[in-house]
Formats: C-alpha cells, structure tokens, sequence
C-alpha cells in the first residue's frame, strides 16, 4: 500500500478529533501534521490515543509543513476555510474541507445562509461535492472537496434513491431531524450546558438552517427537476448521531415493492450504506462510532417515510472526509473506517 | 370549597402515580382508594409523598369502595377499563378513562389499531372526549370522559387553531413527535433497558401508531372536514415529555400575521396553554412536571411549522383528566394544577 | 393558618428557583418580592408555574420592599450575603441564608475554603445552623439561618446517628459522595457543557471541598469530640439528587441490631426522612423532586457503610430553608413541602 | 506478523461483542468462529461492522471449530465457563475466561460470592490472573488466563503502588467506585430499565460483592501481607465506564512527594496506564472506548485519595483480554488496542 502525507487544521474539534483518530490508524497515511490553538504543545498521541508522534502546532506551522502533504484536511469554521483553502491549493496539496464553505454552487446562497458573499468563486466551481455514494463519479482529479453537512448526508441519502426511480410527488418533502449535541461543535454557552440540554428536545433555525439549500442541490440534481424540502432539525440529550425521518407522497400507483426496489437500486453494493426493512429498524445505537449509515422506509400506498441514521462525526463529517480521501487516491474505500 | 370522594384503579402505572400525586394534593378531593395490584398492602404516601392515609388494595376492593365516589379514574390497559367502565357508571361514579378506550367515535377503527371488537358502542357514543382547550362545550353532565393520548394532545393543540382559521391545507399536514420513555409504561422488555435506550432515538410505529386516528379524529372535527395526517413518532432517550413538531402548507397569501392570530384566537385565554413566539422557544425542558402546553408556530408563506411540548405524563395523561374533573364537577379548572 | 410576608433574594439560580416555586405554593406565605438581575421585569409566574402576580425586581428593589417582610431569603452567592443580610436584619426580617456566609463557627476556616475573612464574627455567633433532624432545639427566636450545604446535609444525616450511638471510631469516617450537576449552579464553562458531563463521572476537589469543615462542624458537635472526615465528591451525568456513601469502622463487638437502633432511635418520628432497611435501597431516584432524605445502613461487624440520598435543590437547599421557615415561624414542619 | 486462530464463546453479551470487534481488527488474528445462541446464523460483519465472513455458530458447532483453534476466548457465564474450559484445554487451546470462574486461588470463596463449590480446583492452581501491569512475570507457557474483573482492574490499579512502595496501612482501604450499565450484562429486568437508571444513582452489593475477595487477593500478594478492603460498588445512569475512588490513610510523615513517586515506578513506562497529576483528573470520559486506564492520586499528609478511571467492558474485560492474548503470543502488548 502507498503512503501519503496528510495534514489536518482545526485537530481539536469535535469533527477534527475524530478525523485524527481515523487517519492515525489509516494504514496507507503518514501523519504530517495537526492544527490546534488550544492543544498547541501537547503530544496528539494523549488526545488521540494513537501512536502518532506530532505535538499540536498553530495554523502556521501547520501551513508551514503542507508544503509535502499531498492532502489536507479543513476542521475549521467556514471563515478560517476560506481562508486556507487556496493558500493549500497553492501548494499543491488535494483540499477536503469539512467547513461547508464551498458546497453551493449558487453563489447568491451564501449570504442568506453562511453571512458571507463569497469570496472565491471560482473554487465553488471547481470543488467536488464528496457523498461518494450519489457521486461517485465525480471523484475525477479532484483538488477540492466539499464535504457535505451532517444534516445533508442523511437527509439526501434517505430521499435520493426515491427521486432516482420518480417515485414521489416532488413539492411534498417534508424532512424532520434530531441531532446529538457534538453538531453544534466546542460552543461554550448557556443553551449547550448539560442543565440545559438534558432531558430536554427542541426544534432550531426551524425554515431557516443552512442545510436546506444543501439538501435541495443535491436532491435536486438527483431528480434532475427542482425539489422542494422543508427541513426542521433538532436537538437532541446525547452526544452523537442524527436520525433524519423524511415523509413524501406517493405518485399514484406506487407499490411496496417499487419503494424497496429503489433503495436496492441505489445502495444494494454500497460498503458504508446497511439497508433495514423498514422505517422503525433504523436506530442512532447502530451507527453511533461507525462510519455507516442505516436507511429504512416504510409506505403504505399514500406516502413513504424514510429514515437514515449516521454518526454525526463519522459519516456526517470526519469518516466521510476519509472515504472522499480513499476514493481520491486509490485506496479502498472503506480502508481506515471499519 | 367542596370535597369530592375520588377513586383510582391503576395507581401504579407511570400515569396513576402522578394522577395519585396530583389527586393527593388537590384541596377539593379526599382520596377513597387507589389499586395496585404490585404495591397491594403498602402505603400510598409512601410511594406518592403525600400524606394519603390509605393503603394500595386490590382493583376488587377498589370496585366495592366506588359505591362512595363521585368519581373514579381508570389508569389501566384498554382490556381493563373496557370491563371496568359499565360496572362504575353502574355505581353511579363518573368515569374518567385514561386508556383509550372510548375515545375513537368510529367504531370500525378499534380492530385495526386497538385489536378488538368495542364490546359497548352504547358507552362510545356517551363519552366525551376530554381536550378542553378545543372542546369546553362539551363538559355538561358528562358521566364518561375519554381522556385523550398523549400524543394526540400535543399533535391537536398545535394544528387545530390553523384549521379552524383555515390558513393550511388539509391533505398537507405531516407531523413528527418524539416522546420521553415513560410514554411506553412499565414494560420490562430488552427495547426498553437503559443500555439500549440511551444514546439512541428511532421512530417506532410508522405509519401505524393508535393515536393517527385519534389525531384525525380531533382535527377533522375542528374543521369541519376531512384532515388526513401523516404521523411518525419517535422514542427519547429521557424519562418524559412530548414534542410535536406539525408541517402543513398554507393556503396561498397566508401571513405570518395571520398564523399569529389564529393562536391568539384559540388559546390567549387558555390557563394551561402559553403561546410562544416561534417554534425554536418551545422545549420540553419547561414543561416537564407541570400541567402547561407550549406552543409556537415559525411559518415563511408556504410551510407552517407548529411545534408543541407537554409532559406526557400530565397535560398528556393524569393533569388532563384532574382538568377534566376539575370542569365537570365545578373546580376552578387549574385548581391543584399550578 | 398566619400568613407571612417573605422576599426571595436571588430568584433565578438553580436553588432560588425552586424556593420560589416552593414559596408560591406555602398556604401561609404571601410573596412580596422576588429579585433576578436576568429576569427583572419578567413575570414569576411565568418561570414558576405558579399563580405569583409579580414580576422579578432588582436587588435595590426589593431591599426596599423588605421593609414589610417576616422573612427574606438569600439565594446568592456567598459574597452578597454576606453583604445583604446585616442590611435586613437592621430591617427587622428574619434571613434565611442558603449561601454558606454564616455556616462556620470557626472564623478561622472562612479563609481557606471561602477565601474571605469574614466581616461579621458577630452574625456568625448569632447564627443558627439549620439542619433541623440534628438541632430542631435551636430554633428559638432565631434571627438568621444559616442554611446547610447539600452534600453536608446529606453526609451529616448518615452518619450522626452512629456517632450519637457511640458505634462507631470517630477518626475512621471516609464519605463518597455524588451530585447532579445543578450542584454547581448555573455556570456558563466547559466544564459543564452537556459534551463534558455527559457519559462522564469524576472527583473534584478531592481533600479540599468546602463542606469537608461544616461536615466536621456538625458531626463533632454530636459526637461531643473532634470526628475526622475525608471528603470526595464526584459529578454526576444527571441534573439533580445527592448521594452519599459514608464508611466507618465499628467499634469492637457493635451489632447489626445496635446500628438499626442507633437510625431508629434519631428518625423514627421525622416527617421528611424515611429509614430504608439497608444502603442498597437508597436511590436518588426516590427523592428527586421531593423534600426528603431516605437513609439506610449495611453492617457487617467490621465496618457501616451508611448511605443519604436526597434532592441537592430541596432537602439540600430549598425545601430546608422553607423547612427552617416553618419551624421558625411555627407552621407545621412539613407545611408546603409534601 | 504470525497469524493466529481464535475462538470466541459468548459473542453476544455485551464484553463478548467488543472482543469480537477488536479481535476482528486485530492484524495478527484470524477469527475462527463466534458463538450467539440470540444471533446464530447471522452475519458477524453485521453485529461488528468488520469485515469478517463468518456467521454466530451455536457452541456445539464452536467447540469443534475449536480444534483448529490457537486461542480461545470465554465470555460467558461462570457455570459456562466452567464447564467449557476443560474441553477446550484438551483441544490444545490457550482459554482465556473472562467469566470469572477462576479468579479466585482460595477456593473457600466461591461458594460465598459466586454460589458454587468449585469443581476443577487443578485448573484454579494453573490459572494465571491477566493483570498484566502487577504481573507481567506471569506469562510464560500460560494455558488458562483468569482475566480480571472490571472493578478489581481499576480497583487494584490504584492501589497497589502504594501498598508497593509501603506507603499506607493496610488496614484502611476504603474503595468506593461506581459502574456504567453494561457491567450489569443484558439483564432485562426492572431494575435495569431506562425509568429506574436514568437519573438515579445508588449504591449495590454493599459489603458483598463478588470482587470484594478478588481485590484483597490482588493487594495482598503485591503488599505480601493480608490487606483488608472496604468496597462499595455503585449503580451510574451511563451505558460504560467504571471510576475508582480509593482512599487510604498514610503511613506517618509520607509525603506527596513520595506518592507521585511509588505510581511512577509502577507505572511510568506502561503503555495502557496515563498517569495525571492528581485525583481530579481522572475522568470516564477520557477512558470510554479505549483500552487504557488513567490514574491520579491526590494526599495531604494524612491521607491519600486514588482515583482509576477505565472502560468496564475494554480494560475492565475485551482489551484486557486482548493484551493478555498479545503478552501470551508475543505480539505488541497494545497490537489492536490503539
């Protein structure tokens, strides 16, 4: 097997713990180096649990050392993503950014949803939206990509496969969503605290979370026609996973079976993907630590309730990132993730 | 004030205790007996903290002692209050039924979603369905009162005022909930351990859940028509609380304006209803061990989302059928609720 | 029954909180005033639930309404204590302190483990130390309480019997003890965020907890000798119970029979504390929520291992106080609190 | 590498399934078979998420797959294990029990804590107990490895460096420690319910549990004299982890100095063992889902409080199993740990 150097910046996340336990027992990856402000100086091996040798070190050394990488990976907020990304490019290095900065193409939803015009459009066009298991097809020379939200991972994967055989009425999407708390990332304030949080569960951005015009892209170019969703999340008492429940109505005539043949379809040969026979088998329990999703769906002749569930970090976001860096550079697509 | 002699059968189960809690504390009422056929013999202070003077008897004794009451509550399974019911009323007590079932007037609807055959339309067609807030009107000279599910309360709280003002359409409504543990009663099976519990959430019952009829049932007569409703609940990892979350399409020009009105129209009055200002304000976390619903609403000018939290246990069971008594016998109606 | 005039001071801490939701419900009580620098202006009713007709003032505000009360209760932290009560007594109320100010008799331990000298040695010899199981005696024209830590209520109440009884060597005391996280307060830091506490359990402050000289305070003054305690407390992942795990060495030939006479002897007749017939049957569980504190032992001979658990919010700080109000005010101990 | 081939009997309870994972991740390991009378011919990749080929098999289709077998591995119950392990040495394999069932070298305990009279006390006095931290020089030609008990692991780790270097009397061990669910197995029965754990915490087996004889037989050998132990294990609403909190008082003019130095001799160059700089840093948190054990002890010239977090099911059970398999068969004593 080939090694590669690979560099990670934000290493001290949520996402980006995860992501340097994965690629420290990634056998076909040679960790160069890992970002953090606030670890800066302590061993990653302690924070980690792996082998790896590397002390933490600032955002510029990090840049200092991507210069032999051949990927690096982007844990950081939107704004520091922007930022970096085309300084890596410069440098050679492939760019999997798990920021959201450049997953939209339309360059006008930026403002209303992540509070910035966007700053390097020619990027957006050049970066590969990374859900291997819709596009894989895309994974060609790529130098950047996007990897998609957590809430878009299994909110598309659960309802793609039925707009793929035009099974459902297109305007009737309705995705409801619950979140562990990592989602909301390292924040520090009064509504994440344990006292708040536990034995409480709430919707949030309800019509408003910037997934939506994520989720809408993708299913959008997967039926080839505009798709409408209307998409409200949640938070949920634990640490990780998402279950996403989304409800559609039937064309008329669509049977049972047409439903499971779809799914079949779609994800009959995916590695990563578990198919359950129905709706209630799909649990967060079963993924929660893994790099898989389950997809379930049940339907009664009228409708069709689909539900995925992923670990948040994992397949939402840290997981993901390494089977778009496997599928990048030849390795096996699960390698590192079961 | 007056005192009412009050029985209840079933004091054991989740919704008994706390209905034995709340009756324990109420100025107006002297408790006559309480049965548990596992605390048989043993206090009832001692498992309520109150300072009832009786001891848990059988559901034979419990029979023989309603002969005083002017009321008695069934906190059983379906099958027992079934029996129960006509032998009470017999006695001359008002029944208030916790179980479910009298609470679905078409009757062909119990085999499919109850498993049995009503043994008593006659007793379908006296009782009263016990959701004050949409139907006060009814509570005159009730004798038997189907006190709602818990599900179907917090669901028909927060659609009914859209329909009645007729902002939505009424084939679009898709509703998504999530309950606390406590909603499954005292099932000792593996599905409910603690180790297979915590850390997950799942939907249970798609498409299939006893409460979609009964949901229909509220919401059709609100609005004088015919509403269908897509139902999904899910399963918490928390001992109690409801959140419903309501998806429905608004007629066209609809406002936000007018989604506003028709909650302040339905339930500014309400004593036990506090009307918040969006859907992301209502948690469970503030309903939890009180008698209140809360309710917000979030629309953009084609999608309403209607969110409302109870306790399960409470508005969602026992305090609602206290509410109900509290009308039917002439109590203030929060009187031992605050 | 009298009706007393009371002021909350410090409303919207965890403890203040509930006081004001006990306060609300006390048939003897009339609220005057109720302060929170972060609800000021908000109505108590609506974060109590109760029928409360004012809206929270400011500190200055309701120093000037405590002009009119029996009673003011200090919710705060110990540095405004401190502060406020001269202030009201000079303003003839009763105070009530849950602060921790006025719980030491030793001047010299305030430094250490509060980290101020005390500026009023002379409230400090006025005060009475509230835990009325162990000195309900001391409660004659008392002026100020001093309200008892939650963890040194609940390690006091487990092992003073023992000490009474002289069963036990009183240089052998170890005590565990466990809280839920609303011990802490409502403090916004890593620490306490739901990602941190949840799944975890952990001692803090090993050797060197501020109650560790108040348990000693209150187990020698009822051993009439010096008793040495060491002291760990853990966090526990949940919201709210204490419970505390003491461990001592029997004196030579102690019986089983001696130490259940010994729990017998000092609570049999206590309204709020109900004996249990071994340690294994003490759960937090059973008093969340609740005013009481249940207690059981196991012996073997050699050692007791005695076990407390109550409500770190009520039988820990709230409930007590009004406990202590009761008492003081001769309402009946328990009135408001079952 | 070599390659060796391994068994597993038990797959199925809860330390059976991580064993299975970590041996099916293991590089030097072929997994021969798995036995689950609940999974028996379902895929072991589905239960695991690895990639192995095999289905459950019944244990009569394990023990003749056994032949073939380097290696196997005990996750059963005592009676099982007792009863398997004979056949399974016949075979020629290395038994690794992670049962319990020959823990024990005075056999005048069994009958007391584990209700049996033990049958093959030959193979008691072959059994080696797998700590490997205190007893590395154990593991030559070793045939049958009693693997530690989850408690007595973190229990023991804590206190032997102490007893080692002589620092403590042996007569004053107080260990309390504190349990997640999944040290309970799949038991489905009330008390293990999500309502009764969540949010609860108490105290079991006081002065009674069964590794109450395994922890003194551990300190005893390391001290060389007789250690008597006062343990109190507890009942945490979390799925895993175990906190042991060991407190000790000094041997006279012990300094703090002289404790941090007997754990760096004990432990300073183990690789499963973080050693922190005091009692408060321990944290289930950093241990869950990892086979290392974190331990910090905190003194004050009187006493010492020692604090030993691990995972019950890894360190407490699985990984120990594994490292104990690794030091058996030469491999890297953390190959497949880290």
């Amino acid at each position: 097997m080939q090694t590669i150097r690979v560099g990670i910046i934000g290493a001290s996340g949520y996402s980006g713990l995860e992501l340097t336990k994965l690629l420290g027992r990634h056998p076909g990856v040679a960790l160069s180096f890992a970002t953090s402000d606030r670890w800066v100086g302590q061993p990653v091996a302690e924070r980690t649990g792996t082998h790896a040798s590397q002390n933490y070190v600032s955002v510029e050394v990090g840049l200092e050392q991507a210069e032999g990488c051949q990927v690096v990976f982007l844990a950081t907020p939107a704004e520091s993503s922007l930022e970096l990304a085309p300084k890596l490019l410069a440098r050679g290095a492939v760019v999997i950014d798990l920021a959201g900065s450049f997953r939209l193409k339309d360059l006008s939803l930026y403002p209303p949803f992540y509070k910035f015009e966007h700053p390097a459009p020619e990027l957006v066009s050049r970066a590969t939206y990374g859900l291997p298991e819709l596009f894989r097809e895309d994974f060609k020379a790529v130098q950047l990509v996007a990897n998609p939200g957590c809430y878009a991972t299994a909110a598309a994967l659960s309802v793609a496969p039925l707009l793929k055989a035009g099974l459902i009425e297109v305007s009737s999407v309705v995705i409801n969503a619950a979140s562990g708390v990592s989602g909301a990332g390292r924040k520090v304030s009064e509504d994440f605290t344990f006292m708040e949080v536990e034995g409480d569960f709430r919707a949030y951005r309800t019509l408003n979370h910037q997934h939506v015009p994520e989720i809408r892209q993708t299913l959008s170019r997967v039926a080839g026609t505009d798709v409408t969703v209307v998409f409200t999340p949640h938070l949920l008492p634990m640490k990780r996973g998402i279950l996403s429940t989304a409800v559609a109505r039937l064309r008329g005539g669509v049977t049972q079976g047409q439903v499971a043949e779809a799914f079949q379809a779609s994800y009959a040969k995916e590695p990563l993907i578990t198919l359950l026979k129905g709706a209630d088998q799909v649990r967060i329990a079963d993924v929660a630590h893994t790099a898989r999703a389950l997809i379930g769906a049940t339907s009664d002749g009228h409708h069709v309730v689909s539900v995925c569930a992923i670990d948040n970090l994992l397949k939402g976001a840290a997981s993901q990132a390494v089977q778009n860096m496997n599928l990048r550079f030849g390795f096996r697509e699960t390698e590192g993730l079961l």
